[in-house]
């Protein structure tokens, strides 16, 4: 898979990308993360990739130009199964859109700044609008890196332990049971007994009802997916 | 305002909160932001935070002793508004959570990683479980990102145009209407005459107009809200 993030500001990308589960995904070769300079496509001698909007609100729009010039670029190199702007109004980013994704061979995702991208971008250009939830950044380059993150992690191989994310909240609709670790009591806080048992058919039991119970209790929604 | 982020990951964090926005806030005194390594409160020999879970599943958890204890240091040399653990469980983060949080004093964000963190650190440490949403994540760093970076931008005075923030998604239950920058027409794809036309009433009736039109289109749910 190959992921190629659109920003103007790279530097915001630098250690997200560069370390853990991503590092490692890259160094073993699952996938390719490339960051462009969205700057370097501006041709003017300031490097412009920004602009009063029209209307006179308040804000910085983010131009035409740069971004339909690298997409187009890139898209010349090699066919983009989506091509991504991440941003309030678009559709919400859940665990079924991270796997669909993750599937995917080569996606584009476009880092908004400012007070947004020029429309016409989004109109003629994007494919995909997502919004990793209600809530406005300073620019999309923190919601690229949760998607990158959340799409690479479940390719097989990505993770150490691959049973680790199919046991993980949503995969099945239900969110993840209480975790323990040592000391078995702490502070006269008991670890639950039967997780101490060694009857690992009782240990599934009593996790598949607290993973129930839970979702019942915090995100009744989710049972009726 | 205060904000300590405790990992064992702290690599994760630096370029996100270094610069843009997040950095020119604490350049400004607006907010400090401390970031604690776990792995300086673990005392055996290899600094260990997490362990293997009770019951045996896949996956590490992180223990509980090295939290308590930099929780409780941290405890005694200031009060803290909320303790957060962030966690696909934890009620929806939203812009109206965004600004509750804003208005806090000190605020500590925990970032699970691995499988998640000792149930016991959330029963009786934690104050507050916030979700950004419904994916899965490699570990809570992206997540105390994106409240970091969501609540210090609408802290008075952290971006240069506070009008620019006020206008922004969901801050009045609508959606943002399209924006727009030069050149006023690109290869045949023109801007709305409105916004060209210099007559400020016209243009604001259209965005009000715009910003109803696609809430209702896209996110009707947020105008029963």
């Amino acid at each position: 898979m190959r992921i190629d993030i659109i920003t103007s500001v790279p530097e915001l990308l630098a250690s997200p990308l560069n370390e853990s589960i991503l590092k490692r995904a890259q160094d073993k070769g699952l996938v390719e993360i490339v960051v462009h300079n969205l700057h370097d496509y501006a041709h003017d001698r300031r490097k412009t990739t920004d602009d009063y909007p029209f209307g006179g609100e308040a804000g910085m729009v983010m131009k035409c130009e740069p971004v339909f010039e690298l997409v187009e670029k890139l898209q010349s190199e090699r066919p983009y199964d989506e091509i991504i702007y991440t941003s309030p109004d678009g559709i919400r980013y859940d665990q079924h859109e991270a796997n669909r994704l993750s599937t995917l061979e080569n996606i584009i995702i476009l880092c908004g700044h400012y007070k947004g991208i020029d429309h016409r971008i989004r109109e003629h250009l994007v494919t995909r609008e997502i919004s990793i939830g209600d809530y406005v950044l300073t620019g999309g380059e923190l919601a690229a890196c949760i998607i990158a993150d959340s799409v690479v992690r479940i390719i097989p191989g990505a993770i150490g332990d691959e049973a680790s994310a199919l046991t993980d909240s949503f995969q099945d609709n239900l969110l993840a049971p209480p975790v323990y670790t040592r000391p078995a009591e702490f502070r006269g806080w008991r670890v639950p007994d039967v997780l101490l048992s060694g009857n690992f058919a009782e240990i599934a039991k009593w996790q598949d009802n607290e993973a129930y119970e839970r979702t019942k209790r915090l995100r009744p929604d989710l049972l009726n997916e």
